[in-house]
């Protein structure tokens, strides 16, 4: 697999204003070129850092691809710092001058001479020209790397980089860049490490695959590349290294790829024809967001109450007094009352309600942060878990709302029979 | 001024899903200590790769800084090829394997040998605590220079720094750095070129000040960093400032620094000993999930009614069917009947209400996607808005929510007096 190197330069980028979008955008085209990305510098207008990213670029990858300093103040140094680096000279190219001459022309506006230096370049690079700007790029074969200079505005870098840069590219790296298929399977319940043990056991005897772990959010990402001699043989490969993952996370995986939780579960819903309906308190509505976030979510989502206190509770779900009383909001009698409730109350075929405490204050010994009920309901079968996650009151509201997912996932899925 | 460098790692950086935000709150945080980011290198989780960007990091700068690659994994590199780039050896710290071993019996999981690793250390290292997950991180002065490791995950990430490295660096970095001060003032109203016409007025005749504009989520936020000869001089100046600014944006200004506007909206109830009750629609749990993010927002929010379909608007909201056959369920109408419906069944002091169409279906030429009707109820004072928004579903509901939350501070600050 050839290897790519990006350099991103400008001050601003450093001041944590500005996001490097332009690294992010070239990291997604290349991979689907099947090109990987080894690594990333991001610099200030500073000729030794410039000079010292270059160095890394060539001496750890094939491609090397920089964006921004190629306008014609003295802050934009990077094809001349580039120059430096490889040895090689600049010369005068007459017609990028008329270009850029032509470009001031129209505006009505004049010319510096500092314009004149983004017309220099060396002898042997093709240059990529700049249709929404005055700046050319340009594209340079040097000792078997390749190293491409694009404009740092991301309109200018993306077109240039799509028109221009992509096509050359594409024809060097020739036949074997398409080569590589990655996939992603999300994972909710076991934790990093149990996965990447059971991972290191079920694929001991695998080859031409890479897998990377990523926590988010409470769910563990497998992302798999795989790597055959051709297309047709990465896609067996993915396809068995897929398989038999599933056979052992089974009704752990929750989604694949771009696919949500949510999405997953609105889809479940939408294919049995059923309506869903939610009483949040602890998650504060957060469940209902990402349910409804899901474009085309009415069809399937009736709607929630959100009974952050006791008096809701009783109003919207009908939840007893008493039960308030000799239980406690924050209970297992009084999570089966608000799912009983919503469903009661929507006439939703499936009903989820959850009760927790989120933190950071309100926790008890008997009852502490983090102690979360969560109930599902649906075709007269209760389900009720009792749950303690450990984290700050962003986490433990997410992982509650993830979770509250997840037990409606395993209940649509077998039909609403006992899970 | 001194000068830092900051290293991410983590393959899941380079393929362009995953924005590297640690780095870029890292640059915001050096910045108002007066440190300057010199560079950033982003790498997998590849030895060499790491190696190179520590080397380039210690080589140019007098603080380093990484994060990612602590955890338990084979992939997890970083301490490791920093204790080889150093030439420095590592230790079993037995209290650091007695915290893992402590976190893992809390949650009922097996600890796998794999996590032993996150308990070695070079001898000479302070062990920094990692209070929302297992990876401690570390801080180590080594020729000069200050090395710092911090976990990948950015809300770990972040809690390490603001509690454990940030005051061992102030320490560290002295006197100087302190001069410089800065503030953030968010605005909701006026767009960000407007802001930036104002300002340049409003500010052409003062000194010692930098000025940084950043949109975020219908937000836009004003940095100010002051600096003169002393802090008691940047003090007067960052007043100044910020004075001159509040005059001209008045009731724009929705709050400063770490506050949120879900978090004013929040101090202005409880100061006022109000109750507030929403009922949503489009936003579908957003408006709540923001007031409820607020710890101890049970004090002063009751709940709110997520009525996404017509059958919930009239179940729980007594919305009439002839209102919604006749103006439709996204209308001035359904808003006010939301409001009022929300506010009878709570009883709370100030109501609030969100129907629109949030895309990318359900749109028509005459209620397009982006049409959005928000009602806010308080004292027999009601006020409804009709609102055109652009963007995608995510952005549409991102700002109902913000501008529904804007309303009800509006409100409450008149005392429920018209608007």
């Amino acid at each position: 697999m050839k290897k790519a190197y990006l350099i991103s330069t400008g001050t601003e980028l450093l001041l944590g204003n500005t996001i490097d979008s332009n690294s992010v955008y070239l990291s997604q085209q290349l991979q689907q070129m099947g090109i990987k990305v080894v690594g990333k510098s991001i610099v200030g207008d500073n000729r030794e850092m410039i000079a010292q990213a270059f160095e890394t670029g060539l001496h750890s990858a094939q491609v090397v691809i920089a964006s921004g300093g190629l306008g014609p103040t003295r802050d934009d140094l990077t094809k001349e710092v580039l120059c430096e680096v490889l040895g090689c000279e600049m010369v005068l190219r007459e017609e990028e001058l008329e270009k850029i001459r032509q470009f001031f022309a129209q505006r009505k506006r004049e010319m510096s001479d500092n314009n004149k230096k983004q017309a220099m370049f060396p002898a042997q690079a093709l240059i990529l020209n700049n249709h929404l700007g005055t700046a050319p790029g340009m594209y340079l074969h040097h000792n078997g790397c390749i190293v491409i200079l694009l404009p740092g505005p991301p309109r200018e870098m993306i077109h240039m980089y799509e028109y221009e840069a992509a096509p050359l590219l594409q024809k060097d790296m020739g036949e074997d860049i398409n080569r590589s298929l990655t996939r992603v399977i999300k994972v909710l319940g076991p934790g990093e490490s149990q996965i990447e043990q059971i991972l290191a056991e079920t694929l001991k005897e695998q080859e031409g695959y890479g897998i990377a772990l990523l926590a988010v959010e409470g769910e563990v990402h497998i992302k798999i590349t795989s790597e055959g001699e051709h297309k047709e043989e990465s896609e067996k490969i993915l396809q068995k290294i897929t398989e038999l993952i599933r056979e052992k996370l089974d009704m752990n995986i929750v989604a694949y790829d771009d696919q949500t939780l949510a999405g997953v579960v609105g889809g479940l819903l939408k294919q049995d024809n059923l309506k869903l309906a939610a009483a949040e308190s602890c998650t504060g509505g957060l469940l209902s967001e990402m349910l409804t976030d899901v474009p085309g979510s009415s069809q399937y989502f009736w709607g929630s109450a959100i009974t952050y206190s006791n008096e809701a509770k009783k109003h919207f779900l009908g939840v007893q007094q008493s039960t308030l009383e000799q239980f406690g909001a924050v209970s297992r009698e009084t999570a089966r009352e608000m799912v009983q409730g919503i469903v009661l109350k929507s006439g939703a075929d499936v009903g989820v309600a959850i009760t927790g405490i989120a933190g950071p204050e309100g926790g008890a010994e008997e009852k502490p942060v983090g102690l979360v009920y969560i109930a599902v309901l649906m075709k007269e079968q209760l389900q009720v878990k009792e749950l303690k996650f450990v984290g700050d009151r962003r986490a433990i509201r997410s992982l509650s709302a993830k979770t509250a997912l997840d037990m409606v996932r395993r209940l649509v899925l077998k039909g609403g029979k006992r899970p």
